[in-house]
This record gives structure tokens, sequence and C-alpha cells, in this order.
């Protein structure tokens, strides 16, 4: 039996989206082994759930939190000092408690790292988390890391990203052996920063994480790569800027399609294909990024989520949990390539 | 009367581009006031004039620089130790030694910088050039800088760009009073690294540059800032993103319309649009880089640049040329807030 605690106060599009993502997944995934934990105000989530026409009886156990959340403009300092009894920071703990095998919140990213962090604990060796994407592509889906939980990475953070999201991408995106990449500004070998050579010191010749050099921006649309890792900073502005791409796209069509009658008449015959295309961009359909390098599986739902999104996540949840990905993500970690004095530089860095 | 230095010998697409784009700039461009100095193999440059119907005389000298020419792979460091002779290296020459206004090639990016740095020489504190882009986007085009040129810049170099890249857009975008932003991971003034929150402080209140804060990676295509400032790394990485991106929605789109009848006839009345679409995104439409912080005016265009693209290059040197570009660039510079000493923190950073 799965069981997967879920906060669900948090995400900007209040307590319907959260409720209806759970009836979603139970009515819509072929699961009869997941079992809920949710966390949140009794009050209104009864109301929501008596809206939404019920949950299965047996299935979800309610903690109530009362009026305890945070809020999405907490700081994460100030949500590790007073978080406690919140629906996220209850959550969180029984995950850590082995209460449930995996987290799920729509709600404020800063926080529900450091709550996770704190209250969770980190895999042994780790230096610090990292954020997930799943980005569509050519080719269909890569995994990428780190979206901006770390603005300054080291090498060995780069090679342990590439160790956690070769892990993701095994589960995930249902790959044998993920072929992982360093995002760089070109992909000849002598390109980059001196933190990206060092990292790819580091990884090449690795037995469990198959490395496969440099890759630049473009191959990102192109899915070369199942694995993406970068530096936070530069991973936050390639998504960012990949969404600000495709919103500046549908723009220019939908500016062109109203300046001509053949253009109407061309767009009533493309209609399938535009929400064809839409879906196929459709943040839900790729929501639910594990937070990676902690000792449990915390998953975070993006804020904006609906309930198709979050149901997504959730699944991504109960993917996870029913597969060895954390013992994974210790044994990539273990390959990584020791240093000169033969330590294993992410033990050297953790001290 | 305006002269231009064109190194015929750079690019990807051959000497019948450089050559096609000059007589398109000729034929196209309203200027009477503009002549060239040609730089390359007199042989091959007199064969591909003759195929392409001829230049008008007069307005061109042709330079004969022999088989010396820099390959696109050429390193930067080997480029400045025997690229002298060159068509790169004269063509720059040319501009360095107040015989022509400004210089143009699709050469070798990396060997270009470098020459310029070395031949041209740098605008008295400047740390280091920058490399600028034009970029389309849904109220019509940024300016964005830096686009590789430098991997690690500190805060000082940052709000450098911006007094650069704010001369640029006054000229190349006509503004007035362009809107200059730090590109970050998050709109909020307390997000992203300490580089960055110390360019913000250089930045703010300037009274020649008007700073606008930080943007994210979405708002390159909201077109929210006329000027975006970046390190070379994250702006790389960030310009092929978008063209990846673009790729990957092509990509769709045309395996969409394959997929139905109904498809392939709505496509056939939006041919226009598709058409328009395309054009917008044409990096013909926008070439023509200027690389900004050195003593002349140095364009580089695209490497695979065809006819059109070199015009458009050509023309955007002009502009520059016309314009109190670099003299622009000089007062931004000084305006750049003094730090704690009372010293100008660029003159600081130089010594």
């Amino acid at each position: 039996m799965i069981r997967i605690a879920v906060d669900m106060m948090g995400g900007d599009c209040g307590i319907d989206s959260n409720v209806g993502g759970i009836l979603r997944f139970i009515r819509n995934y072929n699961y009869n082994d997941v079992v809920f934990d949710l966390f949140g105000n009794i009050t209104h989530l009864e109301t929501s759930i008596t809206k939404l026409g019920g949950l299965p009886i047996g299935l979800c156990t309610i903690h109530d939190t009362g009026d305890r959340m945070i809020s999405s403009d907490e700081r994460a300092s100030i949500a590790i000092k007073r978080g406690g009894g919140t629906s996220m920071f209850e959550a969180i703990s029984h995950v850590a408690l082995k209460r449930a095998d995996a987290v799920v919140s729509s709600g404020n990213t800063g926080a529900y790292m450091a709550l996770s962090k704190t209250v969770v604990g980190m895999i042994p060796g780790i230096i610090r988390p990292a954020l997930v994407s799943i980005i569509p592509n050519i080719r269909g889906r890569s995994v990428m890391l780190d979206l901006g939980a770390n603005t300054d990475c080291s090498s060995i953070q780069l090679a342990q990203f590439a160790a956690m999201g070769s892990a993701v991408a095994k589960v995930l995106l249902s790959v044998d052996n993920p072929s992982v990449a360093l995002l760089n500004i070109g992909t000849e070998r002598s390109k980059g920063t001196e933190t990206l050579d060092e990292a790819y010191k580091i990884l090449e010749g690795n037995v469990n994480i198959n490395f496969s050099g440099f890759i630049e921006g473009t191959d990102i649309g192109n899915g070369t790569s199942d694995v993406i890792v970068t530096d936070g900073f530069s991973g936050n502005v390639s998504l960012k800027t990949m969404e600000g791409t495709i919103m500046y796209l549908l723009h220019l069509a939908k500016e062109e399609v109203s300046k001509s009658f053949f253009c109407k008449l061309g767009y009533f015959f493309c209609r399938g294909m535009l929400s064809s295309i839409r879906n196929s961009l459709d943040p839900s359909r790729h929501n639910g990024a594990p937070l990676v390098g902690l000792r449990n599986i915390v998953i975070k739902s993006h804020g904006n989520a609906d309930a198709i999104g979050f149901a997504t996540a959730i699944s991504s949840a109960v993917t996870l949990a029913k597969s060895k990905f954390i013992s994974n993500i210790t044994e990539n970690l273990a390959s990584l390539k020791t240093d000169d004095s033969g330590k294993n530089p992410h033990e050297n860095r953790n001290k």
C-alpha cells in the first residue's frame, strides 16, 4: 500500500483544485493500492469535498491543521521558525516520520524546500537538494535540474545533480540508461566555465551515469539528452525563457489570424492541431517536480496547478514511491569519480 | 560620408552571401553617403562580383588579402598571434586607423572579439566588451547583452553592460529613454545572486540609465524591457533556449498538420500567417550585433547570414556610425554610481 501525504492548503487555485486533483487521481488513474493523508482546515476541506461530490470512504484520512498555513510570500527562514502546525509542515513531517511514502504540495516553493531539508533531511553526502522539472521536446521529454533552488553551484554539486537527475529520468521517463548532459554555451569540450570543466571531469567515464558531455540551449528543445544538468540560475532563466517564447509565438499566431479572413478560415480547420499543441505544452501534463537529494520523496506541484495538474503531481509521487528511486540516487552518488586523494569528492565537500 | 570596412571572407555561407549583402544594401537601402572597403581574396571577390552582376563603380574599394583568412574554428589566442594580414584583421585595422567608421564581419566570433579588443582597443574604464543581440518580442524588439563573450561577470561589468545596452537601444531601437533591466530568477528585489544585488545598487537612481529593476525569463518574450542585461553564460543559454523552443514548436505544428486532412486544408489557408511568423523570427531581420565597449563600431554578423542578413548587419553599422553611439556609452559609463570611497566603481576595477 502506498500512502501519500498531501498539503491541501497550498497553491494559488484554492482548495477545490487540490480536492479535485485527489478525486481525479482516484477516478482516472488505475491504482487500487494508494491511500491519502490530507492536511488542511477540516471545515474548508469538508465543504469542498461535499461540493465536488465526496471522496470514496476509506481512501482518505483528514488531519485538521485549522487555520495554520504558509502563505505564498512567506520567507523560507520565517517558515522554518514558525512553520510548525501548518498544513505544509505537518504533511512533510508525516513523511519524515515514515507515516507516508511521499508528500505533495502546490505551496510556496522556497518554504517547501527549506522545511523539507530541515524536517526530512538530506541523503548523506548531498550538498544541497535540487528542484527538477520535466520538459517536453521534439523527441519526447527530458528531466532538467536545478530549476532555481541553487543559484551558485560547485562542480561537485553539478555532478550530484547528474546523479540525481539520472535516477529521476529512469523512473519518470521510463528510460533504462538515461543520457545525462551538462548545459553549456557550446558543445565543444573547451567551452564554458572552470566549474563546468571540473564537473565534466568528475562525470566522464562514470559507470552508473550515462554522461554524454556538453549541450547548449538549442538542444533543450531538440531533446538531445534525457537529463539536462545546470545551476539553478541558468536553469530558471532557461525554463522561463521557454515559457516566454511560447507565449510570444502564440501571440504572433493570434495577431496574424485576426488580420485575414483566410487565416480565420484556416484557424477553424486547424483548431484540433492548436489544441493538441497546447496540450503538449500544458504544464498540467508535466506537473509534479521532485525535490531531489532528500531522504524521502517530496513532490512540488505548480503553484497554479488545477485539478488535472494536481492529479499529475500525485501520479509522479506514486510512481516514484513504487520505484527504487532513493536507493538509485545513493548508488549514483557513490559512483561519482574520486579525486586525486582517492576520496569521493562529494564526501569531501560536505564536511 | 560613412565608410564601412567589410571582412568579405567570413561566415559559413561563402563569399557570395557577403557580396550579395553589399549589393542588396546598395540597391534596397536609401543611402547615398555610404562607401565600402572590402577585404578579401581579390580573385574570388571579382569572380563573385561578376557573377552577381557587378558593383556600382566608386562605391567599393577592394583590398586584396590573398589567401590569408581566419577559419571558423581558429582559437582566439592563435588569431591574435598569427592573424596579421588576414581579411578580418585588415578590416578591423582599417577602422582602428580611422580609415573607416565601422567594421562588419560574419567570421569566427571569438577571434573577432579578441582581435577587435587588441587592435581597436576598449573605451577607457570598460572591463571587457560585450556581444549584443536584438531579440523580437510581443511589444517589438529588445537589446540583450552579454550573449557569450563573458561567462563570469562582476556587478560592475553588469552595470557597464547596462550603460552600453542603453546606448545601443537608443540608436538601433530608436527609443529615447530605453528601459534597462537585469535578468534574474524572479522580479522581487530580494531574489538572485549577490552580484545582481550589487549591480542593482550601482544602477538604481541613475540619471542617464532608465533602470527598471529585475526581470525574469518570461519577460524576454513579453518585451517588458528595452534592454536586457545578463552575464554571457545565462545570455547565451537563454538566446539558444529561445531558438530551440521555436524549432520545437514548428516541429509540433508540422507533425500535427501531417496527421489530418482538415489540418492540411487549414495550413493552406494559414500559409500567409506562417510565413509572416517565420519572417518575424528570421535571424536575418535582426542581424548585426554590435561588439560594444570598443573604441570604434564593430558589428558581428551571424556566421550563417545570407545576403539579406548581411545587408541588415551593414545597415546596423551605418545607423550606429551616423549616431553619437560611442560618446553616449562614455556618458552612461561616467554616470554609474560612485562607491563608498567616492570613486567611480568601473575605474577602480580596471586598474
